[in-house]
């Protein structure tokens, strides 16, 4: 058993990725911002779904359209496999804990 | 974009089993406990593994060995398929919230 909120005692400048579990085409990860955003210009265009929660900070996603959203703690989305997408915006007091699923996923 | 915390105005009497989004051999889904347990001498014994994270309430697992645990707000669990296990505790104040993904996980 872990905790998600347990976070290490010293952050690094860099975004921690941190995968949780794996398994067939799935993976789920813990990812902490701590300030950091998409590189300007920079976008992610992923092979997979991604089903991301914020469970603490605050953040906001912008699509390639220029539609944004902001996420505050417990805010989920759905980015489909090649939305291209940025993160603009995160917190760093308190620090974003995001926990993402990574596979084929549909809409339901 | 949905949030997790927010629950229903009138929760019913039964645990609330909410497919957020599904895919290829995934499930992600949402569950809202307010005392329930499972029955008395019943197992749960599931085709595949469940991670599963409670973000609200607390609860407490039991295995089929007679080893429980004890989960905060914030606490995870890796379940492997077939392994029997019961919920022998959750709270009704606050409810427990869980997030649960069904999937072929396996350790990393």
């Amino acid at each position: 058993m872990a905790n998600i909120f347990h976070l290490p005692t010293e952050l690094s400048a860099e975004e921690l990725f941190e995968p949780l579990v794996s398994g067939e085409a799935v993976l789920i990860e813990r990812i902490i911002s701590t300030g950091q955003t998409t590189p300007e210009g920079e976008w992610y265009d992923q092979e997979r779904y991604e089903w991301v929660i914020l469970l603490q900070g605050e953040a906001k996603l912008t699509y390639l359209d220029g539609s944004s959203i902001s996420l505050q703690a417990g805010d989920y989305v759905l980015i489909p496999a090649h939305q291209k997408h940025r993160v603009e915006h995160t917190s760093a007091e308190p620090p974003c804990i995001w926990l993402a699923v990574h596979a084929n996923l549909q809409p339901s």
